[in-house]
């Protein structure tokens, strides 16, 4: 019998061992993730079920089942630092329960595993989705290898007692040769599903994103002295290309985000005479990132003319968007209706390991469950408990859906 | 014989002795200044001079016309760190060479003096105009009293080893009791002769300052999850304000600078929770300066309601124009004509100690000559020396045009 109560419990149980009064703080390769993992592992050892360690750190629980096809389930029990109580360990724990209910009925007709990723937040290195990118081979471990946390410790010293040998990291991979479907569960992080009143979404895949820095070069000129008709000011560069990125979001269906603007000198008395600022274009279709972002080179170039300024674009980083798989969103649509009566259809801002998984080849498919004032990364990231409750009845039933659709 | 190769022989003399590889270094209170004091005061010995420092470490020379009523001529030795060989002094030591002249005439119908404003500049404890505004009656002393500089040494101590006490600044004002007309010769600091291709121009003020900050508060929020729609862009605040602000000071025919912008939490993947831009308006006529305020005002207001947002204003500072004088405006016309065939009227962006004369009720003018490429507080503030001559002999011709419309 699944008992989405006892996930609230766990989770809840989960909170008390490993968070203190400034939220959770299972940051990868700390003492409390260790403390995290040890008592996830205590609650596997009373499941039928073959427990190990990948090369990459990432933790797979297998039940056998008739085929060696393999159902996976997966989320990342390691937080920010100062994180919130359910941001990646909500599908581990609501996953454990699915398992207890699959491994309880016998035999499934599939092979089932539950992965508990490895240091999906990267919040110590800044390189996020560790473990879930060696298994699907995207990793770069000489990209990696020398990274530096605060205390200026080597990524590849820091993983070494975990474990963890960077030079085998990519073996991971050997871990998805079968795998035919993988489902994770996450909360929103976002504010759709509460706007709309619902408590659960299917997700339709992850965003691509576009990162760069622009940076618009004029004249410093004292403010007093220099007539408006004599000045290169830089910032205009920025607060005309600021309004038109949120135009040409709109226009394109995606989101993009001016996140910082800095001005050199920087005085009150002084034309601005050079201004940088963010810019993170998503979108989860890739040609209309591309327009997007075309779009938003065009105007800064037209602009930059017209204000007789210099443009500089450097790019920090980029990334595809992975759609999830057409058939899953159709059993998940279906699964989430028949749990909460209706269902939003969502792409993911945020990056999550099953896009990882996604670009490795397998069918793949995430649930959202709604975040109270989407907030996340934070103490007070928090959802209903009977929308918890419900989100791991959903996760169940698409589980079945999911095995049904894989056996012969 | 007035001889304005002369005037630039000192400047490069005064050069020599009081910079350095990285500029003027005649901040006041320092001993360069002190140099700089010192040489001057040897020049002004081979005149029939009398000179003294006043309570507020002004230094007044004084040739005794035949009439108590005094024509003054006034300018600053000190200059910024780093700064340029001319800001300030250029009008000290002209003003010598047309003291020398009109001494070599023997006694003017006029009283004629030459004034050192004492540390114009306000480098050292960023107050500006110290010993003119001691001078007109609109210094406070209390205020300033426990300014400090960088060593964390207080304004009142560092004055004293000059021979000011601050409590008694004030009694400078007893300087201007026969005070009948002051002229101050400048270099622009600005690009506007240049572009003009014209040597000289009249002074027909210097502006009114607004200076505020404007915090425009939306919500922090995830740049992935967070639809367009749902944003409260704390940033669209700033960009709509910075671009309409442009406009309302075209349209009122003042300036108006945002100088620095600042972003908070300030990071690629959050949209901006609260914004801060800096905002300086310039304005010689007094009632389009305080339009332009109004105007940027009720902008930020419509623009905060109509992206949700909260806006707070804080005055850093605020200054009226001081429009100079009518009949000196035509002397210095004529003056500037005679001398280099061709004039141009313009405001002054910069304040200059001769606002503060104004604001005592003084007939006041001055005269800018032309900056190469706009620049000051700078070792590359620069002015063609053919210019640097015609800038002494058209202010000899002003001086020699007042004595006449001054004397009985």
């Amino acid at each position: 019998m699944l008992n989405p109560a006892r996930t609230v419990a766990e989770l809840k149980e989960l909170r008390a061992l490993t968070g203190d009064e400034n939220g959770a703080q299972r940051a990868a390769f700390t003492d409390t993730w260790v403390t995290a993992r040890n008592w996830f592992k205590e609650k596997l050892k009373q499941l039928p079920v073959e427990t190990h360690q990948d090369a990459a750190g990432n933790l797979w629980s297998t039940l056998k089942g008739k085929s060696p096809k393999e159902l996976l389930i997966g989320g990342h029990i390691d937080s920010v630092p100062n994180g919130g109580w359910l941001d990646g360990c909500l599908n581990i724990v609501a996953g454990l329960e699915v398992l207890r209910r699959i491994a309880a009925q016998g035999t499934p007709p599939v092979t089932i595993r539950l992965v508990d990723w490895c240091d999906e937040e990267g919040a110590r290195f800044g390189r996020s989705l560790f473990g879930s990118s060696a298994a699907s081979g995207a990793l770069v471990p000489d990209e990696i290898r020398n990274l530096t946390d605060k205390q200026g410790m080597k990524l590849v010293d820091v993983v070494k007692p975990h474990g963890i040998d960077l030079d085998r990291a990519l073996e991971a991979q050997n871990e998805l040769k079968n795998a035919a479907a993988y489902l994770e569960l996450h909360i929103e992080q976002g504010p759709v599903l509460e706007t709309a009143n619902l408590p659960m979404g299917v997700v339709l895949g992850t965003f691509g994103v576009e990162r760069h820095t622009i940076t618009f070069k004029g004249q410093a000129a004292h403010s007093g002295s220099t007539p408006m008709s004599h000045r290169r000011d830089a910032l205009a560069g920025v607060s005309r290309l600021h309004l038109l990125i949120r135009q040409i979001a709109v226009e394109h269906g995606g989101v993009c985000t001016v996140g910082k603007v800095t001005t050199e000198p920087g005085i009150v008395t002084a034309v601005v005479g050079e201004a940088t600022m963010s810019l993170d274009q998503r979108h989860l279709d890739a040609e209309a990132l591309a327009k997007m972002y075309q779009a938003a080179r065009e105007a800064s170039e037209r602009i930059a003319q017209e204000e007789k300024l210099e443009v500089v674009w450097k790019i920090l980083w980029r990334i595809q968007p992975f759609p999830f798989h057409p058939h899953l969103i159709e059993l998940c649509d279906e699964a989430i209706r028949e749990t909460c009566g209706s269902v939003h259809r969502l792409p993911s801002g945020p990056l999550h390991d099953a896009a990882e998984v996604c670009r490795a080849g397998v069918p793949t498919i995430m649930l959202f469950v709604q975040s109270l004032r989407g907030i996340s990364h934070n103490k007070i990231e928090d959802t209903r408990e009977e929308h918890l409750e419900l989100s791991v009845r959903a996760l169940d039933r698409l589980a079945t859906k999911t095995i049904a659709w894989l056996s012969p």
